[in-house]
């Protein structure tokens, strides 16, 4: 709890005076408490008794809290003052409560501390004899299959590498205030606060309406916008909506298990759609669904684009075999390579597409806001929908967010993260590239924030969550995007909203060593190995086979690096689709050490290895012995 | 559209050097609407016309926005600028677009009028040829059966007698905006926006558990809260999560047809339970039910409270027959009469009821929050069922919600909305009394915001509706309350939380008009036309009959008056259970006509009526001869 809100009522501390007297509980919100009853055969006193030992356990009345004095409680309750009087006595000397010499009866502190609480969100497994009530629950949804999760305190941790979580600093806080001061003007309240109506704020539908959705090749008539408290409610609305009772609903595998979750809810016949390094794999599985979900900007969870020509062959498909498709633009405007894509919607066929995009990306995950897009008719359902479910979105929020794109700062926040996580995603990029213990491939992407990374056959990403978990390093398992099959254990995401630049590398070499450390508790070589051992060359002989040799290198993002070791120690290498990715350095020999150090590359920094020549192949190998990387090589002419 | 926000993109007047020069929409967010394909055989140039005379009708292109140079254009699209030069002079030849000397191509103004735009809510029945979209839609929940419904720009109208909607003097827009400023507050702004999860604002619930909660009697642990975007969520979450496919679920009749909506979703088979003057009636009904709603403090939509006394059968007989509540606590705090009912959670057996409530009642019907309580499995699996469906409610709104209860100012409104609605209640009930040609009776209420209005049989509520709206009064048709049975078609609803008290007695003058014109021009004699025919006696007869006589009287809203009219032209009166509420005024006679006017009753207006006396009963007549209203009367001994 924060300490400021308990402050009216907590107690005068003798040794300091600028402590506020204490505010005493308002009798009238401590009187309903007591339902007296005079009938039954338990005294008043110690009915007043047990209500208060109650209360004071559950936490209902708070720690330090001053009570109102006897004669106003018995006033309140129409009971005799004695009987409030003895209550209070009996109380005190059995530690309930304390009595503070002239100043009143408080609760004692010893409650103040929230730890001793119940924790707020209890997990069902964990209930051990339901209640009347949770015995006759219907099966809650979404129970998740993973066993391991992000800890609530996250932020805690120094290397949190969480998709969807926000680093503070990138929530827009001066721009969110400004817009909600706008929100907050006297005329402007009276335009939202009035109303428990269906209607959405107009300034934030004609703001998407022009601003956002022809970004994407939308053009969206008025009446076929709705705003929703996020893309989770978008996607709720539309499944609910779209998909009948036994449908064949088709999803992603691995897809997000919400949007599983949502169509089991409708008792839906799931339909469990491949996908590959280029997003949903257009394939026959479709012909037979009645409707698809898909998240063609940034798959989910993936990371991966769906190019266009897989767009268009998508929506003749749908044309073709009379499906509907629910189209997730998640992270539609966080491409680096290149444009977006067009959504599904805006290309021909799109009038078969719902679109469903999510504001909380630039905004902030905590203000949840999203829109659908589609025909009048369904807009018009959907609203209905939501205004018996839930009720539209806050619309102070509404008002803001209008505010904040009409003021332009989305335009600019929206820049600005795309150049932060480019930055960020980069540099994990990097740091995984540099850290090859890892032994790792990266999802091809476009963009985004997240990697898709998939180790050696042997890891296990459960003990590689606990081992990095113990380095303050967190790494998101996959288990919970799997559902017809079961998840690869080798794989686990990575994702950078949630640290700053400056701390990936260090949480990747953290994290390279806790799979170091997991690969040598199993007793192995290094987790490459399935490698054949190879012995290290002589400083001699390492600088007469690689003065003057070409390598060729696979990053592990996939590119092919070509790096020259030029006989008098200079050093060149380019990489990237086009080579444009360039930087010199120099390499020498010490001992029976081959050093290199880059200007920009791997950080700039020498480093040293073992070497080994295996057929047409260098090998680096670490001071056991171990293989670190690989090249293919090219001796001089 | 709010002009302000228009103002960057309008073109300057000739007229007006103030008016800031036009911003031009940025070519990189007109670039995507293009999707250029070389490959049909349209000509780009012809492309690129028909995507802007698309954009603008759609009004995507906002009226008076300047667009970008056609050399930009061209360059953005990748086509030379020929294309794009000839494109644009081909619109502004159609009139599609305008050209200003020396400052470019605009978006015609005539788009500007919002009004022509579609409306932003489609009644669904308006479809004609629905998108392929539409065919395919799932039923769309809870179509209105009521043709009449209050309209959207209610506030435009004087005398909105619509209970739920508020008058602007009613938001606490001082201390929403200081409790919104604490919550922006940059340490707070970090505390809520970081993180799209599960977990609720750990003050807020603490605010609600130790303050509202225990009000209602109830202690909750903080595992056995959950918060909610109003009690519409709270409502689906509970009724998702309790009522199983075919259960036997209990709804009110009448009862609120959001609640039937979701209990239809559930494929529940609806009960439909009898509710009187004292709510809901404990009934056999109730025991083939595996699960009920009722809203026992409050009763939706007549206004009437569930005595003590039910509540208690009520929970027993949840017991014998192993059924669960959901307890809608509707203006739990707002009785005048007495004191709230305890809940029935807090009761014994209150461990099969759901306990929810609104806090927008208070806060304002904009600022959508509500609260679950139940069992800690419950909790927990609503919490999950929430973060699929919506997430979370704004945890930007709970912080501020939760320093608006942290500061007192929760109490502060709750006490002043009780005055202010108390004493509209009371304009209202007198109003009603006043205006006799009404002949209606009123539900008993405890206190509340609404009356349930019955007037004469042959009254129909729909042309009512119609007349009362073309004198500037809205009421509220009941019959989307009724789903077992036809609604009563005289029946109609008045709330008082939006409009001012000054204007309640003018409203229902207003209303009582309309009232008689529907009677008139329905050629009957009056709204009572029922009554036999009656002679006005002479104002002789008046002075002879009446002189000390004593009249009983009934209230429109069920209380007895007794009047005695003294010889000397005095004249007393008494009303109210305990004859509490008095009176004194005076009666005269003039010509054929019989005066009154009361010091404070009635407006303390004199009014004259015509006499006649029938049997045991004075009968009051209006110019036409019309009965106004009667009373027994006993001639002086």
């Amino acid at each position: 709890m924060h300490p400021n809100l308990l402050q009216p009522y907590l107690r005068r501390e003798a040794w300091c005076d600028v402590v506020p007297k204490p505010k005493t509980l308002p009798v009238d919100a401590l009187a309903p408490l007591f339902q007296l009853d005079r009938a039954v055969s338990l005294s008043l006193q110690e009915q007043i008794r047990r209500t208060f030992i109650s209360a004071i356990g559950s936490g209902v009345l708070p720690a330090s809290a001053k009570l109102p004095s006897s004669r106003k409680l018995a006033e309140a309750l129409h009971v005799s003052r004695n009987t409030t009087m003895i209550a209070y006595q009996t109380l005190i000397a059995e530690g309930h409560l304390v009595s503070m010499e002239r100043s009143g009866v408080f609760v004692p502190e010893a409650h103040l501390d929230l730890a001793e609480l119940p924790t707020q969100i209890v997990d069902l497994a964990t209930v051990e004899s339901p209640s009347v009530m949770g015995q006759r629950l219907v099966a809650p949804p979404l129970r998740p299959r993973s066993t391991i999760i992000a800890p609530p305190d996250w932020q805690t941790y120094r290397y949190p590498f969480l998709e969807g979580r926000y680093d503070q600093s990138l929530f827009p806080t001066t721009e969110w205030r400004e817009a909600s001061r706008m929100a907050l003007a006297v005329t402007e309240v009276e335009a939202w606060s009035a109303d428990p109506g269906e209607g959405d704020d107009d300034l934030l539908i004609e703001e998407i309406r022009t601003k956002l959705l022809p970004r994407r090749g939308i053009e969206a008539r008025r009446n076929e916008v709705l705003i929703t408290s996020g893309e989770q409610q978008a996607l709720h609305l539309a499944t609910r909506l779209l998909v009948t009772e036994g449908a064949r609903a088709g999803i992603e595998e691995p897809g997000l298990p919400e949007t599983r979750a949502l169509l089991k809810g409708r008792n839906a016949e799931l339909v469990y759609l491949p996908v590959d390094d280029d997003g949903l794999v257009v394939h026959d599985l479709l012909a037979n669904c009645d409707v698809i979900t898909v998240s063609p900007s940034r798959q989910r969870p993936t990371a991966v684009t769906l190019p266009l020509e897989r767009r268009k062959a998508l929506l003749e498909l749908a044309e073709t075999h009379d499906f509907l498709i629910i189209e997730d633009d998640f992270e539609c405007e966080m491409n680096y390579l290149d444009s977006p894509i067009p959504s599904l919607r805006s290309l021909d066929g799109g009038n078969r597409v719902v679109y469903i995009a999510s504001l909380s990306k630039v905004l902030a995950p905590g203000i949840g806001l999203g829109v659908l897009v589609g025909p009048p008719e369904l807009i018009s359902a959907a609203r209905r929908l939501r205004s018996i479910t839930t009720g539209r979105p806050s619309p102070n929020n509404q008002r803001a967010a209008a505010h904040f794109l009409a003021l332009g700062h989305y335009d600019a926040m929206l820049r600005r993260l795309k150049n932060v996580f480019e930055e960020r995603l980069i540099a994990l990029r990097d740091a995984l590239n540099h850290y090859r213990p890892l032994s790792i491939a990266i999802s091809p992407v476009r963009g985004g924030t997240t990697y898709w990374v998939s180790g050696e056959p042997s890891l296990e990403t459960e003990k590689l969550f606990r081992a990095a978990q113990a380095r303050g390093v967190l790494i998101e398992p996959v288990d919970r995007y799997f559902a017809a099959s079961p998840a690869p254990p080798n794989t686990f995401r990575l994702g950078v909203t949630s640290l700053p630049t400056s701390r990936i590398r260090e949480g990747i070499a953290q994290l390279s060593r806790a799979m170091q450390e997991l690969a040598d508790s199993n007793g192995r070589r290094s987790v490459s190995r399935t490698e054949p051992a190879a012995s290290a060359v002589s400083g001699q002989q390492i600088t007469e086979a690689l003065s003057g040799a070409t390598l060729f290198y696979r990053t592990v993002y996939g590119e092919t690096s070509t790096i020259i070791l030029h006989p008098d120690g200079r050093m060149t290498g380019q990489s990237g689709e086009a080579g444009e990715d360039r930087d010199t350095g120099r390499w020498w020999v010490d001992g029976d050490m081959w050093f290199r150090q880059w200007k920009e590359w791997a950080y700039g920094e020498a480093v040293g290895y073992r070497v080994a020549l295996v057929e047409d192949q260098i090998w680096w190998l670490d001071a056991k012995g171990n293989k670190v990387d690989a090249a293919l090589f090219v001796e001089p002419n």
